[in-house]
C-alpha cells in the first residue's frame, strides 16, 4: 500500500497498488524530433502547448518535460516550458534531464510537487539529485544502474535499486517519494530482458514496498511493427505490479491496453472508465478508435 | 518444466513454460452457433471443416471440438466431426463434451492423443472421466470446481486442482498429462476475478508445476469491447504463467497480443515468429491486419 502523490497547483495524481495506472505522456522531448528541438531553441513553445493538451486529453494523467537540446541553454528552455506547460494544464508534471543546474532551474518555478527524472545508483549522482529532492520535497525516478552500467544480473539491478531506496532514506526522502525504473531494455537484442523486467518488477513490489516506473518503448527498440509489443509489454507488466510508465499516450493501442489492464486488475471500479470510454468512442468521438499516428487536435509533427 | 504433449496422428504440440503460448481454437462449438448447430445436427460438417481450415491459418495450434446440441445424437456427432477434422488438418484436437458417452465415442476415432475437455473436481466426474484418460492415454483439462460448485476462495479453488491433480496420479496419469483451468470468471460481475486469476495461475505453476488453461473470454462477459479485454487478459495472464488458452483465433487482436507476450516472455526465439508475421502482413498478406470480424476464406457465419 505504498502511495506516491505528485501534484501541480491544483490538482493531485496518486501512483499506488491497486489503483488505475498512471501514464507519464512522453512526448514534450526534443530527442530525435528535430523541428521540436528547433523551435524550442528558439523560445517557440506553441508545439510544446499542443503536444501538451494532446496527451492530456489521450489520457496522459502526467507529462514528461524534457529539453535536452545540444549547445542550448538547456536550464532556461525547461524552466520556461515547465512555466509554459503548467500555464495550460493542471496535471502534474515529470521534470526530465540529466543536468542538474536544469532540474534546480526547473524545480524553482514549479508550482506543486513534481516527479524529478531522474538519480540513479551513480555516486556522484546521487548526492547532487538527492539533496535537490529532499529540497523542493518532490518525488524522484530511480534509475538502477550504477557507476558500473546497466548489470544484466537480477541480483545486481535489484541491489542498486535498494541501494538508491537507502539512500534517499538517508536524505531524509520516504521509499514513497522514490519510483524505481527497473529498466526496460530492447528485447531484440536481450531476448530474456521482457521475462526479467516482470520479475523486478513483482520484486521491487514485494521486497521494497516501493512504485515502479519505465520508460515502456525500449522494449521493442529494433523490433518491427512496435506498437503492440509496448501494449502487450505494459498490460504483462501491469499483472506484474507495475504502477506508472512513460508512455505514448497518442498510440491508441496503449491507452486501450492500459485501460484494459486496469479492468483485469480490478482497479477500474465498476469497469467505469471502460464503460465511459467505450460510449464515448461509440458516440461518435474519434478517441479511442482514431488510427494509430493521427492525432485529435492538429498535427504535432517532427 | 512440466510439459504437456498432445498429437494427431503425424503432429505433436508441446504445451510447457518457457516455451510459445498455445492457442487452442473454440469455434467449431455449436453453442450460441444456431446455423451451426442445425447443420451439425443433420450431418452437414462443411462450416466445421472452413472453420477448422479458418482457425489452424490464423494461428490455433489445437482445436477444439464441441458438438452440444440438444436432443441430438451427440456422440455421434462429435465423433464424426472428430473425424472429418482430422481429415483435413493435422493439427492435435481437444475433444469437448459434458457426456461422458461422447467423450468416449470421440476417443475411440481419434487419431493421436488428443486433449479431452474436460473433467471437473465432482466426484461422479472424476470417476468416470479419469478412467477414460488413462484408457485412451489423452491429456486432460481439469477445471477447478466441485460437487459444491465454483468457489469464490482461492484457497479452495487450489484446493480442487490440486485433489483433480492427485486423483489422476492415483489413476496412473501423469501430472503433466493433466491443464488445470482454475476458471475466468467476469470481471463485470466480480471485480476482482481477473487478480484472482491471474494468481491462481501463479501458484498452480510454482507449487502444483502443472500447466494451465482457460476460456479467456469468459472474462469480459457482459462488458463492451471484448476484443481488447480479451487479449489484454490473456497477455497479463502469460506473464503469470498461463500456457494455453482457448480462444477465437480469427480475433486479430488476440493472436497479435499472444504472438506479443511471447516475444515479451523470450519464448519467441529471436523474434523470429513476430518478425515474420510483420513481414508477411506487410507483403500483403491480409493477416494479421485484416479488421476485426472479418475472416480470410469465407464467412464463416453464424
Amino acid at each position: 500500500m505504498t502511495d506516491t502523490v505528485i501534484s501541480s497547483a491544483t490538482r493531485e495524481v496518486v501512483i499506488g497498488f491497486e489503483r488505475p495506472f498512471v501514464a507519464i505522456g512522453e512526448r514534450i522531448n526534443p530527442t530525435g524530433r528535430k523541428r521540436l528541438a528547433e523551435e524550442m531553441k528558439k523560445g517557440d513553445l506553441s508545439r510544446v502547448e499542443r503536444d501538451a493538451l494532446a496527451q492530456v486529453e489521450a489520457g496522459a494523467r502526467v507529462l514528461d518535460i524534457n529539453a535536452g537540446i545540444p549547445l542550448a541553454d538547456e536550464p532556461g528552455i525547461l524552466a520556461r516550458s515547465i512555466e509554459r506547460v503548467q500555464s495550460i494544464t493542471d496535471v502534474p508534471l515529470c521534470i526530465d534531464s540529466s543536468i542538474v543546474a536544469a532540474l534546480d532551474a526547473a524545480l524553482s518555478v514549479y508550482r506543486g510537487k513534481p516527479l524529478l527524472n531522474s538519480v540513479t545508483g551513480e555516486e556522484e549522482r546521487l548526492e547532487s539529485v538527492l539533496p535537490l529532492v529532499k529540497k523542493y520535497g518532490c518525488a524522484v525516478v530511480a534509475i538502477s544502474n550504477d557507476d558500473a552500467g546497466i548489470s544484466q544480473d537480477l541480483e545486481v539491478r535489484f541491489a542498486v535499486a535498494k541501494k538508491i531506496v537507502e539512500r534517499a532514506e538517508d536524505h531524509g526522502i520516504p521509499r514513497s517519494d522514490v519510483l524505481v525504473d527497473p529498466l526496460a531494455m530492447p528485447i531484440g537484442a536481450l531476448g530474456q530482458a521482457g521475462r526479467h523486467f516482470l520479475r523486478l518488477v513483482a520484486r521491487l513490489r514485494a521486497e521494497l514496498g516501493v512504485n515502479t516506473t519505465c520508460g515502456a518503448s525500449n522494449i521493442s527498440f529494433g523490433l518491427p511493427n512496435r506498437p503492440p509489443l509496448n501494449a502487450a509489454f505494459v498490460g504483462m507488466a501491469i499483472g506484474a505490479g507495475l504502477t506508472s510508465a512513460i508512455v505514448n499516450p497518442l498510440d491508441p493501442e496503449m491507452m486501450t491496453g492500459i485501460r484494459a489492464a486496469d479492468v483485469v486488475m480490478g482497479a477500474d471500479k465498476e469497469c467505469a472508465t471502460w464503460i465511459a470510454t467505450h460510449r464515448q468512442a461509440s458516440a461518435g468521438s474519434p478517441e479511442p478508435r482514431r488510427r494509430r499516428g493521427t492525432r485529435r487536435r492538429r498535427p504535432a509533427g517532427a
